[in-house]
């Protein structure tokens, strides 16, 4: 697959990066945003399983690879200015690294925070000594 | 209503914006991707009416200001590690300046582009000589 007419789509930043928002493909439910390169976008295009790009550890993330909550690729949608993909996914078990279904649960109330989804798994259970983070 | 309790779960970055994901409450459809400072999340809960930051413009961007094509805030949710927000929305109308329902329009198809939204709203019809782009 040459995949240049695809990246000539995409503005890249300066880190030469591009959001995605990752969103269940059946519900609609937002699970989560993320970072990825060239290579991310590859790599998920061919394995059609979800691999971004780690800001924090500076290298390939693998969603689920040390977790097994893994995204299996649906969709991926590129926005009208090219800087912002939307990743359509099916997620096995539970996107966030706190054990809730999506990492968006703080929903402001007023002047205060609501949690507003349980933990449905529990951290300790979906991680060894990596932590599947951002 | 003192925000200082919600800007301290929200990560801004070096130029104090944080992307904001906009997604119709009803439907579940992701319509946009933006930016918002400070000052467009207090004007934002303050109003309900959605406001970003444009970045090209340098200055806050009220949706719809010159389109008509307005955001009505229902909730607004931070991500676990407070680098992201989720704005579940009323979309009057079109979110996209290129007068489609969502900004996602451009599905990659192998290598390929296919265009999975139709125009609905001419965009010569929304903007007189102001773009409501970012």
């Amino acid at each position: 697959m040459t995949l240049n007419t695809i990246f000539d789509e995409i503005k890249f930043n300066a880190q030469g990066l591009v959001p995605v928002i990752a969103q269940e493909s059946e519900t609609g439910e937002v699970l989560m945003m993320a970072w990825m390169n060239k290579e991310a976008i590859e790599e998920t295009l061919t394995t059609h399983r979800v691999c971004y790009y780690s800001r924090s550890r500076g290298k390939l993330w693998r969603k689920g690879e040390s977790s097994g909550q893994i995204q299996t690729l649906v969709s991926l949608i590129i926005d009208c200015d090219g800087d912002t993909l939307l990743a359509k996914v099916k997620q096995e078990g539970v996107a966030c690294h706190t054990g809730r279904r999506s990492c968006f649960y703080k929903q402001i109330d007023d002047d205060k925070i609501q949690i507003n989804q349980e933990v449905e798994v529990a951290p300790e259970s979906l991680y060894g000594e990596n932590k599947d983070g951002k």
